[in-house]
């Protein structure tokens, strides 16, 4: 037993969507999540500014006596996964791109799988690698699609322009000669416009959102290293580097329940 | 005569649009552009975070030994042009806003006004209080449009998905008891996108693009100062916080030239 908290970080509200996901699989654990919302997006940023914001991050994360590190947030995930696990070896760290690629690869039958995420997260291809590493025979297509991160944040979900606009980024994947029955919604944000993207590729193919198979390999890895709370309830503590009030306001969707009980810190980094 | 340089800096490439109107009004000055990409964009951060890194933006450029700044950022001119005036009393500092609300004033003839910027310029209120100081009697309706900034960027400047954009932000104006006969394009990414604001709006509205009337404001106020530069040809140098590569890509549109041959530099703010 281990009632020591998870740390989690996002550019923004997006790793709320991961939250969700763990305070369902793992309800009893201490969490503390940081939204770096002053700095966000980071999926259109280089991969140096996103490596160097992601290092501090997870320096103002372990000022707490952490037991797991979850980075909720794809672009880091993609980007910044080695240089955070080389500077902090003796902590369990996971990121949310493993278990979005490990879940394509269960759902696939035609080998045929499309990612959308930020411009880093398709530029840096760490889906297409850890897909790659299971099955060897998948065929990868990455479609960036920032405007989603926006249209999520503004409440833009579902309806005619969130169906244009899912349009406009997938109507090159739906007209491939061999089309993807699977789609990873590779970005913490895009689960919010499942619907209307569902709506746009058809129910025939499966969309996978990562958020719930990275919860449920965080369950995995407390079961294995024996570190599962004990507590009857588990507490969250949140911060971020810019409005608390913004961050309240905008995260509640991510979350599915409103902030205004919860305590949040404005902190800089 | 004065050959010192004149700075410009905003949170991106959209200032750009201000430097394209003042090249072709004032060819013979020497710009410093500082387009800080990496933290992009301002206009959905905290009063508190925008001051913060427009001052250091100011600073950075305060290197060089300036003749005259230039905030090509209306979420900056909105918010945090008194800060900078404070700190920086001995050089001329002009804004986007009061051009661009003087702008509006000559063209109103119903006093009705619209102005659309990302939410801090509209929360801010800026363009509000410029345009009643010359028009009292004026009626504003601020609109944030934050999603116009991505799909500038992204280069969706017109069809159908830019003109239903345009529709969801402006159709609450659109229903007005007074329709507004002038609208103002507070952000400096918006002229790009005026052609399908345009087309949602139809004809009779005048939208006001504050990037060339700052550049006459800039040109007025060297004269008064007698400080125009006798150069037979000025010089432009770039200055981005983020990816070269991308930072001449992304440019490109709002200057209206390629960037291929121009010096740009990466600094750390």
């Amino acid at each position: 037993m281990n009632n020591k908290a998870i740390g989690l970080f996002d550019s923004g509200v997006g790793g709320l969507t991961v939250l969700k996901a763990l305070l369902q699989e793992l309800p009893r654990e201490n969490y503390i999540y940081l939204g770096d919302t002053a700095r966000l997006p980071y999926g259109t940023k280089s991969k140096e500014t996103i490596i160097r914001y992601a290092l501090q991050c997870t320096e103002k994360l372990m000022e707490n006596d952490l037991k797991m590190l979850v980075v909720a947030c794809n672009t880091v995930s993609s980007v910044a996964l080695p240089s955070i696990t080389e500077k902090y070896p003796h902590i369990q760290i996971v990121g949310v791109v493993e278990p979005g690629a490990e879940a394509a690869c269960q759902s696939t039958k035609n080998n045929h799988i499309a990612v959308l995420g930020t411009e880093s997260t398709i530029k840096g291809k760490a889906y297409d690698k850890a897909i790659l590493a299971i099955n060897p025979k998948a065929v990868i297509t990455g479609k960036p699609c920032p405007l989603f991160v926006g249209m999520a944040e503004e409440g833009i979900l579902k309806g005619h322009l969130a169906e244009e606009m899912a349009k406009h980024y997938l109507k090159d994947i739906l007209k491939q000669e061999h089309i993807p029955d699977t789609i990873v919604l590779g970005c913490t944000h895009f689960p919010l416009l499942k619907e209307a993207i569902q709506n746009v590729v058809g129910k025939d193919i499966h969309l996978v959102d990562s958020a719930q198979t990275t919860a449920k390999k965080v369950h995995a890895m407390l079961i294995s290293s024996n570190a599962l709370s004990d507590r009857a309830e588990g507490t969250i503590h949140f911060l971020t580097t810019d409005d608390i009030a913004k961050f309240r306001a905008v995260g509640e969707p991510f979350l599915g329940f409103s902030l205004n009980s919860s305590h949040v810190e404005l902190v800089d980094l």
